[in-house]
């Protein structure tokens, strides 16, 4: 009887394998995600939470550099600070559309891994970056040689030209990782 | 005599295959070119003869962005103007150093196409190519100021500066393909 007894205990049966289950879809690397659906994002990227916030950074802080340079009323009397309001209102249409991008996937939970939307996302976050940068790095040339260089801040903006030069570089810095990301994940599939 | 006769032609040996005695080593993707030996790169990245032009012409254009700016003999007046000859400097020893990198690549016949290398390639020409269009752009914004907003050009060597921008201008045109060629390459691997 000891022998051919079998085992009473209870057994927990082994819990379903998902990604042994994916693989037999014979998908490739995507095997284990269904196309479409949300992947393992990195942080930061299009459809995430941080791309969102990176995104309403950018759109905020190019916004307050529009707003501040414009509140002054002689910017347009050198180029250099039309070519930042020009810049910064591109920047601020960009980022806010993606933002709303971003809004749309997170809502639906769908993943903006797409190759041609991340190809677009790049291309163009890499023209408004280098726009971005080139005009705060002239508004800043600018308001140096005002400040420092002549001394004639008494009788100009020089406040309201620093703060609008450095909201704009503060945009740039939160497009970068947004356009560094994209440009890896472009890369890299 | 006629049925045993052999083959009295001279027959070519063939070719040794050397992909297949490649493959026999078993190292995957890199197993049709042995580690450390020229793969196909793409033009213009590091190792190959069209990235070194890229880093010979990035070199030339600083040291003559840097040559045109130091001649004019008001330049450290603008704290944008020394910044570009500071940022041309930097430019212009980057891009030799790396020109160097890739003649010796050339001469001993290796792939540069080392994991480390591209990563440090990469920070090297994201760092330089951001403070090469920032002078170029701090410049540009200034020399227009002189120029077209101002009008004094008659008092300022204009000339001179426009040149030494552009030629900065077209060094960061040069160096933005061998950065967009070394991230891609250190994304795909």
């Amino acid at each position: 009887m000891r022998a051919s007894r079998p085992a009473v205990h209870p057994v927990e049966a082994p819990p379903p394998a998902p990604a042994a289950a994916a693989q037999a879809l014979g998908e490739g690397e995507g095997a284990a995600h269904p196309r479409g659906v949300r992947m393992k994002d990195p942080p930061g990227a299009p459809g995430t939470p941080a791309g969102l916030g990176l995104r309403l950074a950018q759109a905020f802080f190019a916004a307050a550099a529009l707003a501040v340079m414009a509140s002054t009323n002689d910017f347009p009397s050198v180029s250099a600070f039309s070519y930042l309001v020009a810049a910064a209102i591109l920047q601020c249409l960009w980022s806010l559309l993606l933002a709303f991008v971003d809004i749309y996937a997170l809502l639906v939970k769908r993943s903006l891994r797409n190759a041609r939307a991340v190809c677009i996302f790049t291309i163009g976050d890499g023209i408004t970056g280098t726009l971005t940068l080139g005009a705060a790095c002239a508004s800043a040339g600018i308001t140096v040689l005002i400040g420092n260089d002549l001394n004639i801040c008494a009788e100009n903006h020089c406040a309201s030209f620093e703060t609008a030069t450095a909201m704009a570089f503060i945009s740039w810095f939160a497009l970068a990782p947004s356009c560094i990301l994209n440009f890896w994940s472009m890369a890299s599939r």
